[in-house]
């Protein structure tokens, strides 16, 4: 047994939004696993919707991964610890952390070169057969809890998840003080990119989407220019002549995109991937305590653990709307 | 008027190939431009034939540039100096010299930032409005004329313009003793590539093509495995199974390619977009002078320069067939 | 003749500062050479005396270079467009204008390489045997002129010199979000090092130097810790405990530094190799600009261009106190 | 227990060579740890001395590490697995392995980064505290043994150590068809240096040391120049004059060393600190396999696992002279 108050054996039953079946969600007892030497249980106090568990909840499958049996639902969360593993050192019962959710495997020739975002073996919250964490605790490794400052609330904390994404592709694309960014889509990643890249330092961020309303979102969080687009094709030469800058751009939408690559290669344009993240929590949660960063403007609506509020929760994200982030408070 | 033995004023008129019209080309006089301080005059020995040259000549056209006005063709070449600016230093008449085909401004963004294969006011031989250096004679500058070593050939120094695209894709790519190598296409560029990775110390190259002949032709010049494709597009799973390993590709035959771009993302695979050549000589040279590399291989067929044998390596070269590089001797 | 209101032959004679002798400065008469078809002549506006400016005057030499024969001095600098050559496009008299003032050749590998910085046949204003540009008027070639936004003063302009300094070794060190900052001396470079540091994101800007004035205009400039050192040995380890950070420092004032390679291997740091610049104008004007770096408060002293007020700026400059950049106003 | 023929517990009692204080070496039992399901137990069937294990010898310390307890010896290793942890999936009993002597924490921010190799919490063969592996058999994490092709010896399997150090050089040092390489210093370091920079493409490599027997070995190993120097500082100009190449050089000898780094900024030239090796056993393995590499000739001495010839192979290897690399076959 760990160190901690009290043991999540005594007192009360530890519940979790489980996806059981095509758009149905139910709070269940959830077991947790045991606590391992190196690991911490958390009592979960955030956590938000993505694009992804909606994804899940309306068609059980997501790319390859297809949810055959009931599994807990959640990945991006923040939460206070409650017991440690007996060979924790840096965290204690009653920090504050956010969650990095991928356990990577660290043997395989991916981990060891620094890519643990593309290990194979990963074990990611709410990635079939792997239970996520909107449940009231989980158990997780310390070395992914991140403690937070006090000056960030456990809403920034779950929202270092989204953050780091944008903040991964910054990286990736080597954004700074001379790269201009076109960001394609002004949904939640979108808008977080947006930020990310000022924060790296890049001069001049355009977002493009099709909603009026996510535009008014990015122009409000500092875009320094915005541009309707729509599926209407004829419009786009006149749409491009607007952004004649250097593109950079993060999602999963589209399964075919077509992309110019002759005319790319003699440019000597690079197209990079980018998977998730890897190693973004600190930079996140330094980015967000010096307030370079404020990403508190993104979270639109709150919900509460209850079994209505979080049918609720799931349909006020998936109808988009005015919706950009919705959390949950546990 | 500059340094060297007899000036190009004195002694037989200059001829060059012109393409003069839809697959019409015709040796005609060829006015050379003054020589400048810093330009050598070159008597051109070996001139190779481009899959650009026999387009050009099929269409008038390539990409964005026409043939408005008739063009002296040719772009793959070496000669002998024999006249040299007031400001040379470095090249002697009577050297023999591999050309660089495109001039630079030196003024613009891309220039000064070393990418000056990009740069957009290069004057590039036989782009239109261009001419190009199938002649007796060129004025071309002296920094741009790179002197061979004894032990390479004329054609040699003409081969160093389709290795440095290889050369130019290798390094961009980081190829190195850890990168293992797909080359899609098994025409000169294909080949030269499958060289010149080697030379970079690729561990593995594999060749993919739909012809016979040319996969026989890699596997000669020590391809680690070919692989034969079809338009058949069942095939491809059982194809991509024999090629586990990762892709680099040089070529600008595809206006449209199909790239799965999502599961590339998801692996973090990057693409490089890659554009001529930069720099490249040297090296070439260096490699050839080595024995690290061996082009003379792929020159399969040689012709003179009269009217009749320019008429019918270009139609050798169109044909295909066995002709790997076809070669001017003048 | 080049397009412009007035020419130079016409008018009053050119004066300029020459360094004739040892600690011996005399404005006198400067005869410009032709304006060549991609040049443009500039009335200098505002002049700033460099440290090396001063180390010419009191010593003759620097580094390797010696003054042999009376030369014109001065290299930070900015001024007014009077005439362009023939071929020159993107200016016109009129156009406010910051100098960058090193002429590359453009024709050897490290020119083609984009190295032009280290270009060993650079032409660089006040580096004998090449005049300077402390002068009423100097001809340079257009691509090194870069025009200044209406809300950038022509002094800002001179500072983009120094700032150069500091966005190229903020480039090479490939400073961002993640990197805290350490600099070593409070000087003008050492100042521009700390602001742009921060415009390229570093999240942590600490400066170190002799000399409390000097850490105190880091302190007004933002830096987020200064340390005050000596050149008693003896309390460089507790300094060193104030100071765990990643370093970076920019100046060619020591000849021998004591580094401690091997500890330094054994952490795989890297020692980055910097000199001057390149291809940094456009980004300092830039970050100008956009009021994300504001270098008007280095400049603490301006000068008249009499002999009397030449004498007394490097005299100022020479005795540093509260002199940070002494600046001539044309 | 794990899966394999036979447990260690029954059988012999496993033997290994401690040091167990100045210049005292003892062959004694060594309790084997318990084997976890992630680990292998291998019988040690090569292992060879390394510079710093004679070093431990003579001082009983390197750098800041001390030897105060007695302490198993040897961190250049391959052997044969006998048994493997219950979740081993990739050897098994009879397969014959490479071992990378470092295990790292993964949990720190630097293995995170793929930085592993300068984990501060690294357990290292034979650093103190953690003991070595020149031992009849010792248990290690199965990740870090790595299979050896048919074609490769076993003494080739220890030499993986040495020739990592070479090859991560080699990487950060970005050597490939373009970098010369100087080799400082003709020890068995320098060596493997030299063999692993040609296989990187190096196109001219020159080892310089003090001494004529190790200069003929690296020039009957393909150094394309060696350069003999002496202590006699004042033939240094002359010999510099010689070295004009590139700089790359891998070792811990000096503490000391005198780099002339304002004239190494001046170029520009990058100074790289490189510890250990990461990623790199599949590499030596490929390299080695496929005849890139040969270390065979490195290896002038061999010796038994008696208590005799243990003393007597130290000594040898102390000695220096002929002795380049000393072997023992277990």
């Amino acid at each position: 047994m760990g160190k901690g108050g009290k043991s999540h054996q005594e007192g009360e039953e530890n519940m979790a939004a489980w996806l059981v079946g095509l758009n149905t969600l139910k709070i269940q007892p959830f077991k947790l696993p045991p606590l391992g030497p190196h690991d911490v249980r958390v009592r979960m106090k955030a956590v938000g919707i993505c694009g992804s568990d909606v994804h899940f909840l309306k068609t059980l499958r997501l790319a390859d991964f297809v949810v055959n049996e009931p599994m807990v639902i959640g990945h991006e969360c923040a939460g206070i610890i409650e017991e440690i593993g007996s060979e924790v050192k840096n965290l204690v019962p009653g920090d504050r952390v956010a969650l990095e959710p991928g356990i990577s495997c660290w043997r395989c020739d991916l981990c060891k070169e620094g890519r643990y975002n593309i290990c194979p073996d990963m074990k990611f919250f709410a990635l079939p057969p792997v239970h996520g964490s909107l449940a009231r605790q989980v158990v997780h490794p310390a070395d992914l809890c991140f403690k937070l400052p006090d000056n960030l609330s456990l809403e920034e904390g779950a929202m270092c998840e989204p953050l780091s994404v944008a903040v991964h592709a910054c990286r990736r694309a080597n954004i700074g003080p001379e790269t201009n960014v076109l960001v394609m889509g002004a949904g939640p990643i979108g808008l977080v990119t947006l930020l990310a890249a000022h924060a790296f330092g890049a001069p001049r961020v355009v977002v493009v989407d099709v909603d009026d309303y996510r535009l008014s979102v990015a122009n409000n969080l500092g875009a320094d220019g915005v541009v309707k687009v729509s599926t209407n094709m004829q419009d786009i030469p006149q749409k491009v002549e607007r952004i004649c800058e250097m593109m950079g751009a993060v999602g999963v939408h589209a399964i075919t995109m077509t992309v110019p690559l002759t005319p790319a290669a003699a440019r000597e344009v690079d197209i990079i991937g980018i998977f998730r993240y890897k190693n973004t929590w600190p930079l996140c949660i330094e980015l967000l305590r010096s307030g370079k960063i404020d990403v508190k403007p993104l979270i639109t609506h709150r919900f509460g653990f209850s079994q209505k509020e979080v049918e609720e929760a799931f349909e006020t994200s998936a109808r988009g709307g005015d919706a950009i982030k919705v959390m949950f408070n546990l």
